[in-house]
């Protein structure tokens, strides 16, 4: 059922007064309202692992995972929401004359539109790590119902409002828009109540929404994450020893979920050698290993397959190896082979194949591999399969892969994205809109913020994070100084 | 003199090699480079003041104070950088297994487009905050020379290349561009070398680069800071009691420096009563006083002669009191009057006008004084002239002022903007074009960072901020809690 233009602009306008009521109340209890919703998560019964198996083909002990893990994210940003780090207060006194006193702290910048991702239908979409990062931030969620999960998504939805009603918190802290079409999505991002945008999906969709929300009459911030290739880059001496592990993690890496995530390496970067022979029989095993599966819904597969057959047909690039074939409604994983100078030319074999499709790229020596390296778009992560010392051998390479990346792995593969406040998921454009934040993480939280200074206010007007006597107890640079007294 | 394009290109390609530089530097090591400038600037002699004077027509008492202000500005931030505040170090060290060790720490975006303001020849221009704040954070600096004082912003430039030159560093880390064309500074904006753009002065300049950074192929950051008219609410029992205090301090803000501050207070909101009378008896009073003065140029003094005349010819707005009359080519102060309904009718009432001249709005009522702040466009600041009693009774008053801008004041006037971490200056659009930084302060330094994580990276070959054993001795937060060990 679609909604009305006027049902749509209702459920935004609404989101106000729960801007107001989330303005109203202290971090602790912010955290606390977000654990109360945690709890209704928690709650939900195997309808909702079997409704999103249902409509996404997703396993289902992944969706268990999943949904573990979205709590999780409720849990860990709530608990960081309590330590007042997010406040960022700062106080200077001043003098009692000219010099003023100046307090600071970030406050929720205003209602905040959230856009799903189709292959993360828990932890990416109507409760994940978007929403809780801007209820903790204090910014009430309007959010545009995937196609691919509508149910899912309700489901997900009745559990916010659940948990939002336990806690006495207003309904209008979770605006919800029913819909199909991009017009809900267009007539959210414009609206003048929406004071930011937070998505993941395709480069197409994100950019599309950037632009919008940098063509308002007021431009807003627009977050989203749009994928990349990263790339695996391994070194000769590294690759001699390694060659069949780092085969096998890496088809292990590709295919898993089907080749579904953002930290998907899509490309694999190697110095042509003797150790690249045996790479390539490692990898062309690996492959062949590889059931066909289905993917999240018909249209994935559609771009996928078109994907790997733009990049077959591409000059240069041969087959390495298989696995089973799909059958048009399934998706069978490959692994394409080129050289440095083919990649350098041609830049078509750098998008990517969202998918179970890799690309080996073997350079003729390590100088092509710098300039491989240096002709990357931005990338989420880009890693280094390298012994220590070739590392240390070679920092330059490193420095070039730091200004392409978002996290820069040693070793290992980039799928599994940990949700610590170490984690930085986000990276140079095109892999998101704006490098400096991240959508993963209680650090996420950031992005919804933005300062506000009190100056020469009496105390007890003062928010509670700037009083002089620090009621909340959280860390504040007091007069140049942290302290946490 | 023009630079040629090719010219223009190698000053802004070059700019790479500062970033590598800078790269390179703990810190500590940014933090003394930035001290070895600030002696620099300290040592120009009175030709730079005596230049200054000339091109813009600024009083030397005031820039010799701006002179300290901008030495104050590089000192400050390196003095926070060193604390290592800025690299927001995060540890998680996982579990030696599945759970892997993320470090993610925040570094330079890349090189800055800086533009310089026409009203702060030091601090906002060449040497001034957003080049200090840039250089901070690990970013080389690329500056556009300004029109309208070109040849402070050279004797500026030099000093930085002595202090640069002292300290060891190439003259890459700060690129001067000559030039009094718009091209000049469009061709730095898309340059892709470049990363963020840092601008202040008017509306219509800083969203033309704003657009110009959004529509690049890759958008970047544009902090733009474009000023507002800083509105002063003041309530009736304050009123009552202050209302010659109030005018005089208000008549002194407006017309300081010939009303050329970003937060010059160009609105005073009231509601029409007995004490109103009294306050525009003493506006007119005090107005009387003041003298015409010349302006930064004469196409500042050209449009504040035509804002003025803009503004008189509205329905509802009539004279309330002016000083010495301007002779064409100075400016002569004066404060209009009209009612708080004209002004929710016709937001040209509400356009700022550069220059000594400020409106009176009378409310009939509280209700309508509410519905005038909820219709204010955002602000770099908005002033509460109350008791603490009345702003405490109208607490909502506070909450929507709060949603409009950036700084607020209880009492005093919002011109002289202190270089402390609490300051916040910036605000809502049309304010800035990004609410959630500052252009004052240290906090500046963050405009120009971005976060990058480590995966199980070997200890040695992590950035010293990220390191085990905290060689910097920098506070960061290791698995969930937050140490300086």
């Amino acid at each position: 059922m679609e909604m009305s233009n006027e049902q749509i602009h209702a459920v935004i306008s609404d989101s106000l007064a729960g801007y107001s009521y989330l303005q109203s109340l202290t971090p602790t209890e912010r955290a606390g309202l977000m654990y109360a919703v945690a709890d209704e998560i928690e709650a939900l019964d195997d309808t909702l692992l079997q409704t999103a198996h249902r409509e996404t083909a997703l396993p289902l002990p992944r969706l268990q995972g999943e949904k573990g893990r979205t709590v999780n994210q409720w849990r860990s940003y709530a608990a960081a929401l309590k330590t007042g780090l997010y406040a960022e207060a700062r106080i200077d006194r001043g003098d009692g004359a000219a010099k003023a006193d100046i307090r600071k702290y970030n406050k929720g910048i205003g209602p905040v539109a959230v856009f799903g991702a189709s292959n993360f239908p828990f932890a990416f979409s109507t409760a994940g790590g978007d929403t809780a990062s801007a209820i903790a931030a204090g910014c009430p969620v309007v959010y545009k119902e995937h196609p691919g999960h509508p149910a899912t998504s309700r489901l997900m939805a009745d559990a916010i409002q659940r948990g939002l009603a336990k806690f006495g918190a207003p309904k209008t802290v979770f605006g919800y828009l029913q819909g199909s079409t991009n017009a809900v999505g267009e007539a959210l991002v414009v609206h003048p109540v929406i004071k930011a945008v937070a998505f993941t999906g395709s480069f197409r969709g994100g950019k599309a929404l950037f632009d919008l929300g940098m063509s308002r009459t007021e431009p807003i911030p627009v977050f989203a994450e749009m994928g990349s290739v990263n790339p695996v880059i391994a070194l000769p001496v590294y690759l001699q020893e390694h060659a069949a592990v780092l085969a096998a993690q890496y088809v292990g890496s590709l295919t898993l979920g089907v080749g579904q995530f953002c930290t998907n390496p899509g490309l694999l970067i190697v110095v042509k050698g003797e150790a690249t022979t045996s790479l390539k029989e490692a990898l062309r095993l690996e492959i062949q290993k590889v059931g066909d599966a289905t993917m999240l819904h018909a249209g994935i597969c559609k771009a996928y397959l078109e994907g790997k057959t733009t990049l077959a047909a591409q000059e240069h690039v041969s087959l390495l190896g298989e696995g089973a074939p799909g059958n048009g409604t399934t998706a069978g994983a490959a692994i394409y082979a080129t050289s440095g100078r083919a990649l350098l030319q041609n830049e078509v074999l750098a998008h990517e194949v969202f998918g179970p499709t890799g690309l080996l790229i073997e350079c003729d020596s390590m100088n092509e591999l710098y300039d491989v390296v240096r002709s990357l778009d931005g990338q989420l992560t880009i890693t280094l399969a390298a012994t220590a010392a070739e590392a240390q051998q070679n920092m330059a390479l490193l420095q070039a892969a730091q200004e392409k990346c978002g996290r820069l792995l040693f070793q290992g593969m980039p799928t599994g994205v940990e949700v610590v406040y170490g984690m930085h998921h986000g990276g140079p454009f095109p892999a998101t809109t704006d490098s400096r934040f991240t959508s993963v993480g209680p650090d996420a939280v950031k992005r919804f913020l933005r300062p506000l200074s009190f100056q020469n206010w009496p105390d007890a007007l003062l928010p509670a994070e700037l009083q002089e006597g620090n009621p909340l107890k959280i860390g504040r640079i007091v007069d140049n100084v942290y302290t946490v007294n």
